[in-house]
């Protein structure tokens, strides 16, 4: 693997693991046995590896959001969006830790944000337009819109949530059956829109992905 | 009003406009035309502010989330609930901007914001059991408990949403109009369940409140 390669891999998971702002240049090089020199000599700052990061993030989402254009979508490709996004928001957590403040402190990151923010919203309303060609919706144009937008805030605020609202320790903080939680929230959200027909199977897909924090048994009952 | 009281009310008004970052004791001392030692006097530090100002904010939420025991709800309580949640995310907006910041910084705060979380979601809960008992609903347990969280999530993630997402300047930013669109996010999600009977009339009251994000032209058409 290049340098390059190496210092971002690196960054990528002490960010993840110690926080974004515990991680300096300095360390990342410790760990990586280089000087920081040659760190400095790839990125000229710490701010310039997240934002090379992020551009890895971006172009993941922008694939994993994509619509088919030869078939329509099936109950099975709502189960594939949900799952490599939520395996995103895992793989790239430090982001989503933290997001507003990783935004403040960059503002040319903040307009790319904004732009890919709109791009994935209007990915999102496609997938459930297709979802609704498909045949397994029934709703209107404005409930989809809506319900794309709920869907964005919801995803990008799940981690967010987790943190200030749950008191938990740390690594279970960060447990995948938190994140995954985040999935049957999304599902409820869309359920109602449901055709009939579809309702059994989905619930079925649901309960392999992801138990509600009720079942998690964090929320009072 | 007593000195006490002053320091709260200029501390809540100028964290609101000029961000809690930016705001020292020193600066309300000054607002207040006041000694430092005389604020200190009343707060041992600007921490201490804060979190009276939570304390305020949360027993404000407390009161407006009550559920009547006398008689079933009915649609304009739904509107009224909505109404003085919103109003509350405005009169304490700093709170809502930075809230994962205050907590880090306030292991006290974070633990009773925790207790407060999980009396909000009862308390929500019980307002849309309240609305279906009311005959407006239609929906099973699993549907409402899971509305109730998603309703929680994106109340308190609307401001955080607003500054992450869009790119307006600070003051747009903050106006009523993009606050409200919060109210059209929650009544979508609502929509499906409500009885047929009941759509046209909630959607004449949402367009009194709040336009969608769309409506107000933020979003791409």
């Amino acid at each position: 693997m290049k340098t390059r390669d190496r210092i971002i891999h690196a960054s990528l998971e002490m960010f993840n693991e110690q926080g974004e702002r515990n991680v300096t240049t300095n360390h990342i090089a410790a760990a990586l046995s280089i000087s920081p020199g040659n760190l400095y000599y790839h990125f000229k700052n710490k701010q310039q590896i997240i934002y090379d990061i992020y551009l890895i993030y971006e172009k993941r989402v922008d694939v994993n959001l994509q619509v088919p254009t030869d078939r329509v979508l099936n109950i099975n490709d709502k189960l594939t969006y949900l799952q490599s996004i939520f395996q995103g928001l895992w793989d790239f957590r430090f982001l989503h830790r933290d997001l507003q403040h990783l935004l403040q402190n960059d503002e040319e990151l903040h307009k790319r944000y904004n732009i890919f923010f709109k791009r994935c919203l209007k990915s999102t309303q496609d997938i459930y337009f297709g979802l609704r060609e498909g045949g397994m919706l029934n709703a209107n144009d404005a409930d989809l819109r809506a319900l794309a937008l709920n869907t964005w805030i919801l995803v990008t605020s799940w981690f967010g949530f987790i943190h200030s609202n749950l008191l938990i320790e740390n690594e279970q903080e960060e447990s995948r059956e938190l994140l995954n939680a985040g999935i049957y929230q999304i599902f409820a959200m869309e359920r109602p829109f449901l055709k009939e027909e579809f309702r059994e199977p989905v619930a079925k897909l649901v309960e392999q992905l992801g138990l509600s924090l009720d079942q998690l048994s964090v929320l009072p009952s």
